[in-house]
């Protein structure tokens, strides 16, 4: 769960153009590209892009790319995959991975990868089951509903069809989106970190920039590369400055409809905190790190992820204190209420949400630390934790009827939550204790000494003797043992004396009632008067605003074109040269060995990162830059730090998204990794 | 200059009752005390008060409790003493000291006790020196008028007498405190850190408490003990509930009367950037203690600074950021904006202060990070950082006239200088390389990789590359070649090849020109117009509100109460038992060996902690709290939670005060620690 939302919220942000928008490929600007850019996106271009787009589950953006199953996307988007395909001996983060033929392609323990089959509208069947509900009646009706829905969707082929109900408009309108599934991905390629993070933290959301932040890996179907008939080719030669660039894409999550009450609380609670609790977590594993090539080598993806979510929700948090940003949002919303107060049947109808969600804003600050603590899992930062409470809840879960389950248990969805029991991903005892004894510090630090929660976990010892005594004492990084602990359902897991099982017993009731009281006084409260207010807005506007990201499909146009910042201007092109002049030879600004060795043979002046004005964020990582023609001509992975105000504004003036040139993924495959077969491959030679 | 941020900001907070008010001494509200509790202080009271008061120098309240010179303080106090006294071999953090007779008190190498002889207003004399003036020109008569007051205070005295000018209203009144200077400071007694800060951080700032947080340094003149006409008696009776309790003590900071601009760059921008930054520092120390036991004894001091002040940093954000709160503010700077706007003499006067403290904030902000980083040293955490900026700059300073020196250079000032810099605390190469190579990292990282003085810095190295080469190469560990330097002058120092030396030198015309920037468009700014904005304020009130906190003499006035917390009455007493009850085993809940091993003999019964409603702030740990007769009856050392916010606003219902009972600190004298002299000596037995 962890590693999903870090990604969300990763490295990739949001950028954009005078074009602000995330369409849903069901709803595109049609008429206003075609006036700006002179393309008018017919049917059949529209189902090619749309099957061609890769979602990986974890939480990143990626493409088909080979009538072979080739999926080009970050490397940051695989890099825990790499991580846990390494050992002490042979360190892929830093040596790089590729597989010479295909029979040296290696599976990934926990990625799986989407294509987008159908979208249909339900906002009718959820209107109907949800009818004059409220509060828990609402939540109860409307998971029924979506876990009927996906159920019918997926059939008996969930083991290859994944359906998910997603809400628009934050509950404005219901599509369920049914997508063909992967889970046999195998990694065919990814450079060394230096190369793919090449200036690190530092230079991470900013730009000029010089990364191969590109893998390829390859989808499998009965063991063999699945046969594609929709991929995207490379063009190498890119695009110039002001020509049409299009992105397709799963950005994770926007926030431009909240409501005022809304974004105050993540101005003032949820942005703050969770950067605290992440910058102390950060310290943690900086430190860590430094105790040898061993502990440098597992925390590094953690770490990675902790630096990029706290980067970028400090730039989201800078946006909210920007007066200018909420002054903004405040008079939209003033707008919009003077609006329906001026109408008295939309006043009836809607008058009331934003009051409603002000006040669920408050129950949820009242249950904030508690709900991401101990049903969030903020105090058990530990995989054997997750594993625990997956096969204690999944047991007690699969007994319900479906209708009836925690979402995450539901039908359609169990794959997913196998994929991850039963991942072969290495677990590093001494790691595991090191953080599950801070988290447990910090579950006493927020919730106090003397919550019955802390009490319980500690009793009379320290976090870190409890976290020793856990880890020292489960079984649970076995597979095997989990495998059993599954199947033998509710009387297995009762069973169990293993002490992860019994922690997730020992809370499992105050969780859940955390969870009921979260889902019920505050997800529906918000869900319904958002439903109104979209309605509300659909009454003021039309549909020409396109719906929050949802790490769903979505396209967005714009071009390659500069920036102004502090009165420089910004050029939208970097070359490879730039890269050797950028090198310190100390990491994060060290180029590896293999660059140097050919440096005499590279195409010096080759284009190796730009950026457009495409509307993206967090989950676009991996997205193609493609162009009208449907060709690859970058791979986005990143926003320029001016973006990450883009979670609740547009600002075309500031906003970039970061590609790698399509010629520079080409060329390094080429001239610097031996990896020809691969370069033909995408280029379609 | 750190430590002594952390200390101000320190465990110590801001409660409170009815009578708001940090009063000084020459402005008591003798008329409200008389009319509340039926007390009126003399003038023989008021002296014997002022002169029975200690100051910390280094951020901490104490009293003068014998006649033979003995201090009572808060062990958090001395904490960093305790430290540099201990060994590997011996940690006096752990087991606690006591110097059975005079001749074992030890000297503690940076601590200054100062006691108030004299209070003079200049108020006019500094009007005189700036009339006319703005910006650079007012800084520069403020700092040369200031400087030749305090030169002609101390005269040639300097060694044992200090002189400061205070700004009280931000500006408003100018008053010159003399003090008596002890630098020979020395440790009598210590409790273990267990029973010192039992609850350890979980338990900070909050209520019910059990902690010992006391200790006994004793001042010496030529040699022998300062011989005292001043001083309080403890009373181990101590005080009843609706008693009137007095603290007197040095309240570090509050920030009531900034205008709303200014509050608003502390809530947006200075409070959460530094607690994201000391969050990260804090997981750092947090894993580095972990390594063993003797970077667990080395960092233990910097890690409870840094746990304390994030507590109360947090507690200040939620404060501010609580609606309530900044709505008080708003509608108070308005009432006092429209005041002035009516009457057309003081419009002409005063009505554009708060644009252009506004204005001064927006230039604060442009420059906040560069400032922290470089010239306030946030970029080099580092002993001996700090030494050779110390060297560096005292040689160029002394050289000039005093009126044009920086002012911690001034004349009056050098003793303090010399006590840091000739300090024989330890200096633990492998914690400098920790610190330093971190703080190179954060300095990259605010300021970014391409930033001028990050190029000089770092030029083609790792922080941590240069951090050790810095340390290794290092002289300064060696307080003779401290000496040399500083005795040397400009000659020896600009011939030092000492990299630190080399280091300091390189960036201080940046760092001079940002504190520049800083003095004369920020600083020189909000004073000039506080003075008009605390002018217009005794306008419409008169004198009946005091000034912000100023880490100088402070009286408040309060009562021994208890308070409503979530519906739940939290009585003012605990007892020793109360201790026993929380007790686990495991640290910060771990009470100390000495406590069990004369546990059947102890007054189980005797009250341990205890809150009144006095108004307080960090800086008054380890003020006395006083009855009426002034005699001790409790030793401050916290504030509950809901004190935090004092910093902006009193709320008398739930802002506390939290103390030592006087009984408690005689019962464990005598009963757990064997120091029955010192229990007499402070009872005046």
């Amino acid at each position: 769960m962890k590693a999903r939302w870090a990604l969300l919220l990763a490295v990739c942000s949001f950028p954009l153009h005078a074009a602000e928008g995330m369409w849903t490929l069901d709803n595109l600007p049609k008429a206003a590209i075609a006036k700006q850019y002179g393309f008018k996106p017919d049917a059949a271009w529209i189902d090619k892009v749309m099957k061609s787009s890769a979602r990986l589950a974890g939480g990143c953006s990626g493409s088909f790319v080979s009538k072979d199953g080739l999926v080009l996307t970050n490397h940051h988007c695989v890099n825990s995959c790499v991580q846990q395909l390494s050992t002490a001996d042979k360190d892929y983060i830093k040596d790089g991975f590729l597989a010479k033929q295909r029979e040296d392609e290696v599976r990934c323990p926990e990625i799986e990868v989407n294509r987008l089959e159908q979208i249909s509208d339900v906002t009718t069947a959820l209107g109907a089951a949800t009818k004059g509900k409220s509060g828990e009646a609402y939540a109860k009706a409307q998971k029924a509903e979506k876990a009927k829905l996906e159920a019918a969707c997926s059939g008996s082929d969930k083991d290859s069809t994944r359906c998910e109900v997603v809400e628009l408009y934050h509950g404005g309108q219901y599509h369920l989106y049914r997508y063909h599934r992967f889970q046999d991905v195998r990694l065919a390629f990814a450079p060394e970190l230096a190369a793919a993070f090449f200036g690190g933290d530092p230079d991470n959301f900013n730009f000029p920039r010089y990364d191969l932040d590109m893998s390829l890996l390859r989808v499998y179907e009965n063991g063999a590369p699945a046969k594609l008939v929709n991929y995207f080719p490379l063009k190498p030669e890119g695009l110039q400055e002001g020509e049409l660039s299009l992105v397709t894409g799963h950005p994770g999550s926007t926030q431009r409809q909240l409501t005022v009450a809304q974004l105050e609380l993540l101005r003032d609670l949820a942005l703050p905190q969770r950067l605290f609790l992440a910058s102390e977590y950060r310290g943690l594993l900086h430190r860590y790190r430094q105790e040898g090539a061993e502990p440098a080598r597992i925390a590094q993806s953690d770490l990675f992820s902790y630096e990029n979510s706290i980067k970028a929700r400090k730039g989201m948090l800078e946006a909210l204190q920007d007066p200018e940003v909420f002054n903004f949002k405040r008079k939209q919303e003033a707008e919009l209420r003077a609006y329906v107060a001026k109408n008295p049947k939309l006043k009836a109808r809607y008058g009331g949400a934003w009051d409603a969600v002000a006040k669920a804003q408050q129950t949820y600050r009242n249950i904030y630390w508690p709900y991401r603590m101990v049903e969030l899992g903020g105090g058990f930062f530990s995989s054997h934790f997750d594993i625990a409470r997956s096969l204690v809840r999944g047991a007690e879960e699969r007994a319900k009827p479906n209708a009836e389950r925690l979402a995450e248990f539901g039908e359609a969805r169990l794959p997913e939550v196998e994929q991850e029991l039963f991942s072969t991903a290495p677990i590093y005892p001494d790691y595991e204790k090191l953080k599950l004894g801070f988290s447990l510090t910090k579950l006493r630090e927020y919730l106090g000494p003397d919550h019955p929660v802390v009490q319980q976990v500690l009793g009379k010892e320290s976090p870190e003797a409890v976290a020793a005594r856990l880890v020292d004492g489960t079984q649970l990084s076995d597979v095997a043992s989990r495998k059993a602990l599954w199947q033998g359902g509710k009387a297995a897991v009762d069973a169990s004396q293993d002490p992860f099982i019994q922690l997730v017993k020992a809370i499992d009731a105050p969780a859940r009632a955390l969870r009921k009281t979260y889902e019920d006084q505050v997800k529906a409260v918000e869900d319904q008067n958002a439903e109104q207010i979209a309605a509300a807005r659909f009454a003021m506007k039309g549909a020409s605003v396109d719906p929050d990201a949802t790490f769903t499909l979505r396209l967005s146009y714009g071009e390659v074109k500069g920036w102004e910042e502090k009165g420089q201007w910004v050029a939208p092109f970097t070359t490879l040269a730039g890269a050797f002049e950028r090198h310190t030879g100390f990491d994060p600004f060290a180029l590896p060995e293999s660059w140097f060795k050919v440096r005499a043979g590279l195409k010096l002046d080759q284009r190796f990162n730009f950026v457009t004005t495409n509307d993206i964020i967090g989950g676009n990582s991996g997205s193609p830059v493609i162009n009208k023609d449907a060709q690859v001509v970058g791979l986005v992975f990143d926003g320029n730090i001016r973006s990450l105000g883009g979670a609740y504004w547009f600002d075309e003036r500031v906003n970039r998204t970061v590609a790698v040139h399509a010629g520079a993924i080409v060329e390094a495959l080429r001239q610097i990794y031996g990896a020809g077969n691969l370069a033909d491959e995408l280029t379609g030679k």
